[in-house]
């Protein structure tokens, strides 16, 4: 029995939970779509040395190595490892792919994995789903970043969710405006917790790590109305006026493509260093899971492979945290099952009828389930369709096959109706 | 530059190769729904006992394994391994997830891995699309199998394929009747490279194992016309009733469901040794690429984890061979790009007329490309645009946005119209 299990940290996807993660799935390909981008996927594995180096020894210790083998292969040696994100692999394709037309616009859906200490709702194997502009440094693209966030979360039936947008120069010049220039990293780690610790916990942090009392004067004043783009750029001086720009190019963008619930906010850190530009973060109001989303400009990382500057602006959508959302809140499509109708078998002499009757009804398109049991028993076989959730039975006693009509019954109510097929198919189909 | 390259043996799967893999899928998934099969996906690695003893020594030495990891990893030890099919996963499940209903009536579409030596067209990843009925021993169930082949076949275009049906037992009756029961499994070998090597060659085979002349004599007599039930049972004598009356039966069955191209050839052996009752496979005729479908009942499989019976019947859909036949045969939406309209940028002036445009398509469901290099220079963007095969492209100049309209550019005529936005929403979305 002890092989009877799925690999730690690692869930199986029931029908129910895929109908919920198709339906999402659909909804993102479709917005992504109108935005102009195509999809993409990459092999599970890269070779090892693709990965290793890109993530820190954090990350690294995280990624799944996989054994040589064959002829050749060395005991204990691995040459190929599993994808880690979708990021790396995007710079790869881009450095590898030389003929690819920019910008290249690519979705991928697809999942990645990393050792993490298995948890409540932390999983070794989960989906990410990134879009990307690579190949152009327009404020247009940073702006479809966030309009796409914005269509993609209110197709979901999302309307309180909040797009945070900053610009990781401005909170350079910010640093920098405070006197802690020279210790930029650790300033913004630590405004990176003023969502959970607030100014005080900042202020405390910043004091024990030894910064001195000007410094974190100075930053909150500049910090004081963090939502007011023009108040902390006149606080910042010069120093701001670029990235400023930027943003205010960015927001009238994102206005005009008709973007909703995007911010400023000057407190938007982001942790990842590798952000260039304008960083993107979503939150649902009370949704309880963090961000759902986030992104940015990333102007260093896609040329990783290919020893040039490519441009690239992205943003991932948090597939597995808006489920759970989504989930808590009733936004799923209802029922463990996609099947309308459950096709029943009388008798063996009427055999042919029936399963003429579900072929007639799947090709109006309707999901039928037939029964697949011995003929006859009608009562478990309502009892299977019901227990299932599937809305109707279709019955095709001698009677009815003598008048050429099919009997609709109504699980839920009992209702019975006589028809033709056809009206079967036209009013599930 | 050495590591710009994906692993041996994989590719990456581009936007025109992914629009046509989703294209089939897409299909794939509303067939198997109207069948009533809901979604299931397994994790891409399990434990390594879990996969271990399952595929026969050759199997197993295809199986990537996966280094243990974290505090405790043994180096040089795996302790999991990807998928190497969607069989033994769903035995997995079926065992583990002990209150699933039954019929479970699962789809899974996901990739699995084989460390196989790469060569033109075989690949270390690859996408399988199984769809299998555990619980019942029903022939409707092995009929729908064969229905839904033939629906899927349909929907995606082709004619002329042909479903090749025939029985476990019926074979081993076969052999049994030419005086062979001892050798089967050396027969059912030979038998299946009949297509490849014809009688004479399947003949000098079974000599030169020492198989005597009078056993030949008996199953050439018996398989004299291998498209006709009647007569093979006939030749066979009474131990071919049984499974020539289930044989009987599925063609009801699949004659009422709507099937379409299938047909009796009792010299199909198909290679796997598990299948326990009828089996089938589908080709194309020309397709070239040998067996595009293949499966059966296998009831004594999907137990092998539950120490219990588990009947099942499945048939697995050969998504990499079909597409390879639909790429040649033209049968795959054209176009590397989903896009349907690039909107152009006149002037910064005129940006907000633009993107307001492009949010006024999307809105509509059209898939909208916006420029995202400097504005102006119309003639590099419809070149863009047409390099990309995007077939539109839409202009907004100051005369156009004075009089609240756009100038829609037919890309491949030339041909230029202004009309309101809301008119090409309508005419593209």
């Amino acid at each position: 029995m002890s092989t009877v299990q799925n690999a730690r940290g690692t869930r199986d996807l029931l029908p129910a939970q895929m109908h919920a993660r198709l339906h999402v799935i659909g909804i993102f390909r479709d917005i992504f779509r109108r935005y102009g981008f195509e999809p993409l996927e990459t092999p599970a594995f890269e070779r090892i040395e693709t990965l290793m180096g890109k993530y820190g020894d954090e990350g690294e210790k995280l990624i799944f190595r996989i054994l040589e083998r064959g002829e050749g292969g060395r005991e204990g040696k691995a040459d190929l490892a599993l994808r880690y994100d979708l990021t790396v692999p995007l710079a790869r394709v881009v450095a590898q792919h030389t003929t690819l037309p920019m910008p290249f616009k690519r979705y991928q859906i697809q999942p990645v994995w990393r050792a993490d200490k298995p948890q409540h709702g932390r999983f070794r194997e989960f989906y990410q789903c990134d879009v990307d502009v690579v190949g152009v440094s327009s404020r247009v693209a940073d702006a479809e970043c966030v309009a796409l966030v914005s269509d993609a979360l209110s197709a979901l039936g999302f309307a309180d969710y909040q797009i945070k947008v900053n610009h990781r120069k401005l909170l350079s010049a910010i640093v920098a405006a405070a006197g802690a220039a020279d210790r930029e990293g650790e300033v913004l780690v630590a405004i990176d917790k003023l969502d959970k610790i607030g100014v005080d916990g900042v202020s405390k942090e910043l004091s024990e790590r030894g910064f001195a009392a000007e410094v974190l004067t100075k930053l909150w004043e500049i910090l004081a109305a963090p939502g007011d783009l023009a108040a902390v750029a006149a606080a910042v001086g010069d120093g701001a006026d670029a990235p400023a720009a930027e943003l205010r190019e960015l927001f009238a963008h994102a206005s005009a493509l008709g973007a909703k619930n995007y911010v400023f906010d000057a407190t938007l850190a982001r942790g990842l260093g590798y952000y260039t530009g304008a960083v993107f973060e979503t939150v649902i109001t009370g949704g309880g899971v963090g961000s759902v989303s986030g992104g940015g400009r990333y102007d260093g990382l896609v040329g990783m492979f290919s020893k040039r500057d490519v441009p690239a602006v992205g943003v991932s959508l948090g597939l597995e945290r808006l489920l759970v959302v989504m989930e808590e809140r009733g936004m799923l499509p209802t029922g463990g099952t996609a099947t309308q109708v459950l096709v029943t078998r009388f008798s063996a002499e009427l055999d042919g009828a029936s399963l003429a009757a579900a072929a007639a009804l799947r090709a109006a398109g309707v999901a039928v389930e037939t029964w697949a049991g011995a003929p006859g028993k009608l009562g478990n076989q309502f009892k299977l369709a019901d227990g299932r959730g599937i809305p109707y039975a279709v019955v095709i006693g001698p009677d009815e096959a003598a008048a050429g009509l099919v009997n609709l019954k109504n699980l839920k109510t009992g209702e019975q109706v006589k028809l033709p097929v056809a009206e079967v198919a036209a009013k599930l189909g």
